[in-house]
């Protein structure tokens, strides 16, 4: 197979680092066109940024020269978008008129009716939205999004329950990773030795989010699944994986042990399942009392599994549990490539 | 007034350290006495004590000998307890049948149906249930017992609304500072950039707890206030100050901003109010979206003041806020000394 | 006696709100003006600064209109500088003009010939550089400057060891808190699980600071003592507290204990001895073998003592010994404040 | 080639761990037994110890029973031991005396005269030391020691530096990591927020191991290197990773740029050249201001090879840099592993 020329938009930034990391080597993508802002333009990729992962550079990045986030005279067809939300909102829409197919972790689409929220082990039949929505808009290419970093491993975990056992209420607490504020996010001074109890719009994100991924593709868009969530969203002194503690009530109640038999046992849908960067397996349960951790347990399955743990009776709804899942990973860089698989594998790009 | 003369079981630990420091001036209560391990026990304190606190040890303490944990030839009429739960069972009732009135931090009695599990301004009419203690056990001291550090800031709000909605059920989710699990206490290698997500036997503590503290004295104990509690208990990277996320359905609904007068007008009981150690005021309410923070609002009067930020609507129950509360001060040796002031106050002792 | 107004410029800024804070109930001056950028000017204070000390923000701030850094129309006979270095240099030149006595944080004058680089328990004698200043500059007002903040302490110990022993050389290690870079400052995502070997142009100032500091009052500015200072600085993940070892090579070799004495019984020059914001006292020598550490001994004299501990042979040099000072507190808005302090108790401003 | 069997002593321990890691795969080694306390013998291993290590516990340790360290009915050839130090002083005699060739990362022999301190990429030589030592002691086994995890990185660097300049003296200050500690180690509530300033009997190590190791072999021992080195050792918040500043002077002053060539181009002996443990390269320069870094920097060459950078020149002595080294990687089980390695190449285990 010849390899899909594909761009990394805001390549500069965290979560484009993240991008410019994992696409090393991909099977069937090779990254020819690094985007950034103005100040970074025309630089080598080495100079125009502050490389912050602990992965070094790869080689071929170095002195790829960062171009203007610009869809003109663009071989790529295939855009990941590292963008702030501010600057999404305008820049993916030129590109998806430009005819590439825009995989998006910004936020600025994922309420639109006819753009897919999309993780495949989750939801791959909403990738088929893409359809539509070059239908209604015109275009070519196309806009699919993946969900907010929290939103992420909370619903990989209720879908497995949700097709087990339905959904009807949640309680999530979130303890998120300074990483997930992107780079240089969060000061020092406000998090050392402290805890920031609030992430601006972040509960907004959880209490929604899932219920566009666990909804059913309908015409005109996704019928929204219909359980309810009430989200707390916490700053901690972490650097990568998010962690959150869950209560959960079911449609019909389920012990412990038959909730953590439906998670560990839980697959992707066929299409989702063997792409280069599905996670294997989508979910670990850990059974150890003090598991899952972020720094112990943020890498399993190379950064893209859900690992849920301390799964026990809740006294009000039915279980607590806890979640975990890397944030930058398949919170969001990791999580856009899976999508762009899903869609090339489906023919859709 | 003659100063009281008190002793401080376990003062080399880093309660028992808090409490040597907060009683350092006291204005009723003089240290006569510092008892520890058999491994510390002979020895002047400034020896026998690897000091934690940034307050440096007071002048007084250093050159006392530390004694054994045991009644005899103890000229204190008050012990403060800071004791290992599985050697306070003994040695706190050795104390209490020798005639000293014990305020202990650890959880042996707490659920006693005799013993006040005691916060001045929540619950100061339990105390007088050390006449109870005092005829059916036959002894002239006493064991008075506080709450979990989890337990603490979070009753004392609960209480608050309790007064003025009343209480139905919550989901509390905690961020709890090292200085929680005594000293060494957690290991470094475990919880630098991590969160564990389980303290050992505290989720049933702080369910259980704050109905004891908000219900009623009757004949043969406290009758348990009716609320439901659903509790995950999560250590953070923060040295001082417990952070809770709470989810609460009141008996009456209640705006945001009525909550939010509820919890900054609430006074402690009328005995309860004009002692040494009481929190002045009992409940700061922050308005700042991103407060309060253990790092910048564990302090707040004097580490005695319980703070409540971010009241907002909850989408499942009534209302969602933080509280924060100065889990050394506050709830522990703080809140012992000023239980012990109560029952002083009250001619309980 | 009538408070003296004063003004702070920079006030939003992290040493700003210390200066902002350690005025607060100061016994001779009096905050008359905050000044700020464009973008905070015209605001009330409490709503143009994200205030990040734990201290609350004083009262009187809270509804203080934050006004331009301009001296026009300037009550304040007495400016205190937080301004960044290339603001500084401009800006304290027009204060100075107009006839304000400036006492500056910043780097951008500390090596004028006509400019005192003071700490009062050092170099009082200094401070009457001011008068060639005002003749050569011809203008009534004044600049004079503290020392960058990982110098402010090791020349407190400097120079008590360089007046019973003679300096020649030192070797000099920081290891420097977050709060040195100001607000925001560090990003989170450096320096959690980290240690940054390098500040910008910080090692040039602690080579060069302390020999201004150590050298003598002459015709024309300072005489440079003759020291050789090699600085190695690095960032550390700790909130307030710079951290140095040193090496050191004496003109008379001492013992440890003949250094240790000439540490603690070293007194401030006559004339800065009862200042009210002189430390009390000057060096504290602390003799437990893992002392002193940033989190338990910065605040040491209300964080205006310099505090020196492991004091002890070196193999190559003389001595090695371990030299702790709050950097915000005596390193910065402290220092300043005492600097001010001196000034108006000579009559020079 | 048939696996040689080999043991680890101590293997619960974190360093423990790092062997049972470490080895999970080794093309030479196969672990047959993991020793432990009587508290942790008769169990198996996943029981036994309390995993800290973000990498998975290999399969093939978690049913294997822990056995006493005791030398008798062992099948290994080798024994890998990450005991304590006092534990170390009679086991691993009676290990060396059974015939097991001991690979330590204790320090209770590394001062012995006949017991080699080695770094193969530095002074592989010194191996042979083993065949006077079997012949001094009478015994068939052998005790190769490590040196201390500080010392590591500093004398692979030295040793470039020697073989081109040659060494006179070196001031070294160490920034540790806790995991340098153990498990549980250092308290979480003395090191966030902090800096310890001292780690005990580190600083006589870090002066007198390098000298051996950059010694000569000879009759009877090995003559130490001349070089005079000064040691302040720190404990920092950090997981893994000592960062180490090193101000040195050269027997033949050179320039940053020529001391970073004779860095970068150094390599190991060719017998120590292609073990599978050899780090690859051995010296990684970095050229980066701000680099190396614990976090970014300790993974490189597999945790195996030796960072460098910040070479400048320094005003007393001549060379200024910081020096990065895994401290459990190549400071402890990595760096026995390719001493065992070694050893076996070339026919001496």
């Amino acid at each position: 197979m010849k390899p899909i020329p594909v761009a990394v938009l805001g390549a500069a930034g965290s979560v484009g680092q993240r991008f410019v990391s994992l696409l090393d080597g991909h099977p069937w993508f090779e990254v020819v066109a690094l985007a950034g802002s103005n100040r970074s333009s025309g630089k080598p990729y080495a100079e125009a940024c502050r490389w912050v992962l602990a992965e070094p550079m790869p080689e071929w990045a170095r002195e790829m020269v960062v171009r203007p986030a610009d869809p003109r005279g663009l071989e790529a067809r295939i855009a990941f978008s590292a963008l702030p939300a501010d600057q999404a909102q305008d820049l993916e829409l030129e590109f998806a008129r430009a005819g590439v197919a825009v995989f998006s972790n910004a936020s600025a689409y994922r309420r639109a009716p006819d753009v897919p929220l999309l993780l495949p082990e989750v939801n791959a039949a909403h990738a088929a939205l893409v359809l539509q929505q070059r239908q209604s808009r015109g275009w070519t290419g196309s806009i699919v999004t993946n969900p907010n970093c929290t939103s992420t491993g909370l619903t990989v975990a209720f879908k497995a329950l949700q097709e087990s056992f339905g959904l009807r209420r949640a309680f999530v607490v979130s303890m998120q990773a300074i990483s997930g504020a992107g780079y240089p996010g969060v000061s020092a001074f406000d998090i050392t030795d402290n805890v920031i109890p609030n992430i601006g719009g972040e509960e907004e994100k959880v209490e929604w989010e899932p219920r566009k991924m666990l909804g059913v593709l309908a015409e005109g868009g996704i019928d929204l699944a219909q359980v309810e969530i009430s989200a707390h969203t916490n700053r901690v002194p972490v650097i990568d994986g998010h962690t959150v503690c869950v209560s959960l009530e079911l449609a019909d109640p389920a012990s412990p042990e038959a909730a953590a038999r439906a998670l560990a046992n839980y697959q992707a849908p066929p299409e989702a399942r063997d792409l280069p960067s599905a996670p294997r397996p989508v979910i670990v349960v850990r059974e150890e009392p003090y598991r899952p951790q972020p720094r112990l347990d943020r890498m399993t399955g190379k950064g893209m599994t859900t690992v849920v743990g301390r799964i026990r009776p809740d006294p009000l709804f039915h279980l607590k549990f806890v979640v975990l899942s890397h944030n930058t990973i398949r919170g969001a860089a990791g999580g856009s490539i899976y999508n762009a698989e899903l869609l090339v594998a489906q023919g859709l790009v």
